[in-house]
């Protein structure tokens, strides 16, 4: 297994430091510990919400590690000058780096020389696959359950929950997998395709393709991105969503939220987020909300409550802090909509490819 | 001038030929011949509807000319094998090759290392701008008129309305720009940014840095891409709608599709599909579908018209077929929309920038 450094310097809030806080949470028994020399002295848990006792470093040295892998995702992800050094860095000292970035860094001529002088791998996780092409609209016909996380909002809580309720209907007997959409996802997964990096016109055959790759499962748990509502990033939503053509869908919201991230838009009303997903996801085929994914982190236990309750009691449908609740009652609103749909229990699509897993992080597989 | 040969062997139909058309129609003065040995003795009007009595030909020698450009946009935009003994051959002539494929002929080794020792030059217009980033969110505050075509369809005649409604606002004394969003467009007008090409997560972003360039006129046409309720096509058009925040939207249709080209889809009932981009669009700045264009290409005129008013009709707005009927009615509505939305008579956004258009096709501004 690798040994991690994560590096979110200066960054280090839940915030800011989203691919940092899924490493920790998912891959958290390889990190030996996070770059950050102004968060020295502090448990990655109290500061990050995940993580547990790993450390906070402000030198490379501190520790023995042999990969580095960038924690933090900026909008537009490119590289920060301030980053080069310790970049630059890490690859003297023999280190892999793992980067999510846009930017990709085995192009920059600098750091691939010199990755190639001390013979270490940069992995640019969102580098797209080669051969990708237009959709070819036949995720509708496959038999697996494809269930997608959407949300009225980006950085909501998307992947965890995808990653969660995946994990959960595995622990209930059923042959799950979660599908990555995004470069946390697929550092954690070890597969996937970073849509967002994707030629805009091959969006929707790009996650397809992953779709076909495992339609043998019985429940795809498929990552969203963005929202239909985010001026920024809502065709990058729609390719997917019509991409892989969900039956159902889990609605992960904030009730904090009362703009839209990075913007000045005020937030709809989530009855109105949920009609626009049901609308356009139901011109591939029928598709449905089944169930709301709260993101009450920082709340209190009784506000958390109180909103998870206000939001099932306003619109009529199971609602869950994932984290703090569990994912049981999400879980059993998904397993009657696969009745409901009339899946069989057990079955995939016969026949679907399912080949091995391209490994896309080189920190193998999991979870 | 250029002398312009287009490609399109085996292929000649309005439908599979649309780059074709699109040159026929508003660079019909630069091209000497077509290319397709199936065609010869033909005249372009008669098989594409367009052109004039260009002549076909079946081979390159048959006439002078220093530009082959290629006249097929197939889906997936890659470079059909067969091609490539007449781009050798272009080239071994000294002629300069202009393409709109995803495939980037000045990237394919063979191609670019004869290119180089005949002195030719590769415009591969499909190429992003370099720099491009996520969107600021910012197309919404001008107070440019962005009056965007969009269409219940892919290949519908987005292109022909922007650029008829753009050349009839200024017959009528207006300032009023065509923004390209696609290859063809990009050839024609010899600026724009094909969006379909562009990383997914900054097709808002592009189209918004054309829009900031234009800023300073008081129309802009942008072309739309694809369809909202197209499977393959829909997040490049949400990107664009989303990038370029329209007021004011065109609708293009043809009245005879009734499935989604390359789809067993059914065509939603028109509409619907105007209440969904005027929903989508809406969630930016408040937006409305003031004219339909509809394309009755084909049609007897007694059809044609039957089918514009019983558009009309049914949906109580403004209907034409811009080619046949000619665009007057459309923009008065346009106008009309202008003095609605309190927009000043020659007023574009002050202080905008508006540097020279960067020359993306290799042949020249028009039109």
């Amino acid at each position: 297994m690798p040994r991690i450094v994560i590096l979110t310097e200066g960054k280090s809030t839940p915030n800011d430091a989203k691919t940092a806080t899924g490493i920790l949470r998912y891959r958290g028994a390889d990190v030996v510990a996070i770059l950050d020399s102004t968060s020295v002295g502090k448990r990655a848990e109290d500061v990050l919400g995940t993580g547990g006792d790993t450390p906070f470093i402000a030198r490379l040295g501190d520790v023995e590690a042999d990969t580095l892998l960038i924690g933090i995702a900026p909008a537009g992800g490119d590289l920060p000058r301030e980053w080069r050094p310790v970049i630059r860095e890490a690859i003297e000292r023999g280190m892999d780096i793992v980067s999510g970035l846009h930017y990709f860094l085995g192009e920059d001529e600098e750091i691939r020389r010199l990755a190639a002088e001390r013979r270490v791998r940069i992995h640019d996780v969102r580098r797209p696959p080669p051969n990708l092409t237009v959709s070819r609209n036949v995720a509708k016909t496959l038999r697996v359950h494809r269930v997608h996380t959407v949300g009225h909002d980006c950085s909501v809580g998307k992947m965890v929950a995808s990653i969660e309720i995946a994990n959960a209907l595995r622990a209930r007997g059923r042959r799950a997998a979660f599908v990555a959409t995004g470069q946390t996802g697929i550092m954690i997964a070890g597969r996937g395709v970073p849509v967002d990096r994707v030629i805009s016109d091959f969006v929707a055959g790009a996650i397809e393709t992953e779709v076909l790759d495992q339609a043998g499962e019985e429940f795809l748990l498929i990552e969203g991105q963005g929202s239909l509502v985010h001026p920024l990033y809502s065709g990058v939503t729609l390719g997917l969503l019509h991409g892989c053509a969900p039956q159902t869908m889990v609605m992960v919201f904030d009730p904090r939220r009362k703009r839209i991230k990075h913007t000045d838009h005020d937030m709809p009303p989530l009855s109105r987020v949920i009609e626009i997903y049901e609308e356009m996801a139901s011109l591939m085929v029928p598709s449905k909300v089944v169930a709301l994914a709260a993101n009450t982190w920082g709340l209190t236990q009784a506000e958390a409550d109180r909103a998870v309750a206000a939001a099932e009691d306003e619109l009529g449908i199971v609602t869950a802090d994932i984290i703090r609740h569990g994912p049981a009652r999400i879980v059993d609103a998904i397993l009657a909509r696969h009745e409901e749909l009339g899946l069989e229990r057990g079955k995939g699509t016969a026949g679907a490819r399912s080949g091995p897993a391209p490994e896309r992080a080189g920190l193998g597989g999991a979870p």
